[in-house]
């Protein structure tokens, strides 16, 4: 039995969303069982036996500071739910709450593991080949020195071990140009951190790729400065948000694209089902003493529900104790020096 | 008259393409005329009475380093060209080549404007308003001071005020959330130094956008570091192709969704040319001592002639006095530090 915290309340909808995810999720995972964080009385619509409440009587709102979600509401429902993971009666918790809070609080209460500096935040993007490529950090560490770039590697290399069934994932540098000379100064010791570290066994470092490679596949990991990747995945949404707008305004332009938007359905169908990045819901916070998934603030029923799966199969496989082991192995860690500019 | 200096070598193309798009480009400006920059013999498909040959020996290949193209390359026709800027022959000039090559080119030749420490590219961005942003540093720079991102704002400003006929064109500063507070210390130092220049009226700065924001339009022009536009831009072109090749592939699976791709036709068309990276070809070289354009690599004839028009814009709207006006009039500029680590 897999037992998941979840943090109710949170993300832009809270249990309209959340309860609806949680009892699909359920029903397709019987070894699965959901601690409900929030406020008991909301919670009343998902009765099943695999589910108990555990009460929480404040909510972080999606704009509230971190210091406030730490100061004054040490009774969040997402608080509580990090602390069911700390406490050993869940696995792994999820919430949709505000990320910068989510993470503050998850460092507060679970703390870094040994070796890591900084936990780093974890998302997949679909790429060409049918699958995705995880990027990491994105939005947690603005100013990173090589040796945090390093540790997000060895992290990332332990999630997608976990998530592709493969010991040795290909990790890639996101860098201005493929030479080993590219890049800023940090970008260039990274480099030549992981080529060490490759050098003796500890991670596959397939070198310097670029932004266009994340489509590509071209590794199954692509490490950068939180500053950098909140910037490369809010382009992606921007993007992707533009051209799904322009489809539709095309299609419904006329009384003829309106028929030929009945005549293509299927494909555009197909289409949004291939982007559809609800599928890759679910960002992972590496680094920490316990699991900690986060879910979309925007998230459906069915990008929630895909969040809970990603927490389950990273509970069920033991993503915590491979993270551990890899950074072990990794060690000792060169020390990293706390600020940049 | 205005004169364009027309590196013809350069790009995956050469002649193939710029010679008819410099046709192409006469044919629809009386007022302008060329110097067609290149071997002479591989310029002989192109004759017209606006046009001159101007001899070059050698051409920078695309995979040319820096130093071969600076030191082993004095003949090319891209040095050439912008050697002709230089001397007053032209008022601007055009290159497909390499970026590294031709920014240290442009920069050894014509030398940076007073008050500018690193020149910028700086590129524009089809936006969900029907309009382009634009997005500078686009590679040059890695690693930036908040006082050269002040000077990207401010030629950015006085080349956008050209392009949009607007005299206080909205800036914004790329950063990972719109809060003052947010970012790395370089950034925000650079938007104390941009609410200064804000205050004294020297610049219309609306504060932090985010990678979504390039879409949406928020501001006229986006202010990053090179390495941060880099990756916005490859992830941006690698993501548009990606969604292309899914839209080519779902409209071409079977029968049923080839014929859908007949009927969806016009507005596949329609969707593509809203998206059409060549209408927004030609970046523009910041901060020199004299105006130079360069046309994406891979760029066809139409695309090429796109830059062509660009760069005859800029030169009959005077940008570089502009760009000199607007820099002077925010003098005395701090001093940058040159390197940041």
């Amino acid at each position: 039995m897999i037992t998941l915290a979840v943090d109710c309340m949170g993300g832009d909808h809270g249990v309209a969303v959340t309860l609806p995810a949680c009892r699909q999720f359920l029903d397709t995972h019987p070894h699965a069982q959901l601690l409900l964080v929030g406020r008991p009385e909301a919670l009343g619509a998902l009765v099943h036996e695999r589910t108990r409440v555990v009460a929480a009587s404040q909510v972080v709102g999606m704009d509230d500071s971190v210091e406030v979600a730490l100061r004054r509401k040490k009774e969040s429902s997402m608080r509580v739910a990090i602390e069911q993971v700390r406490d050993g009666a869940a696995q792994a918790a999820l919430s949709a709450g505000n990320t910068g809070a989510l993470m503050a609080t998850a460092r507060y209460v679970l703390k870094t593991l040994d070796g890591i500096d900084r936990p780093a935040i974890a998302t997949q993007i679909p790429n060409v080949l049918g699958g995705a490529t995880t990027v990491l950090d994105l939005g947690a560490n603005v100013d990173c020195t090589a040796e945090h770039l390093l540790q997000f590697a060895i992290m990332g290399s332990a999630l997608v071990s976990v998530l592709n069934d493969d010991p040795h994932p290909p990790i890639g540098l996101l860098n201005v140009g493929e030479e080993a000379i590219k890049g800023s100064e940090v970008i260039k010791q990274a480099g030549e951190l992981l080529r060490a570290a490759a050098a003796r066994g500890d991670l596959n470092f397939v070198g310097n790729v670029e932004g266009n490679d994340i489509f590509k596949g071209t590794a199954d990991i692509v490490v950068c400065d939180g500053f950098v990747g909140n910037v490369a995945l809010k382009t992606i949404e921007g993007l992707a948000s533009m051209i799904g707008g322009f489809l539709k305004e095309e299609f419904s332009r006329t009384i003829l694209t309106k028929i030929a938007a009945i005549v293509a359905y299927p494909v555009l169908t197909a289409l949004k089902r291939r982007m559809d990045h609800r599928r890759y819901n679910g960002a992972a916070l590496l680094g920490l003493r316990g699991l900690v998934f986060k879910s979309h603030g925007s998230a459906d029923a069915l990008a929630f529900e895909q969040a809970l799966v990603r927490a389950y199969d990273a509970a069920r496989n033991d993503l915590l104790a491979r993270v551990r082991v890899q950074v072990a192995r990794a060690a000792p860690l060169p020390v990293a020096r706390d600020t940049v500019l």
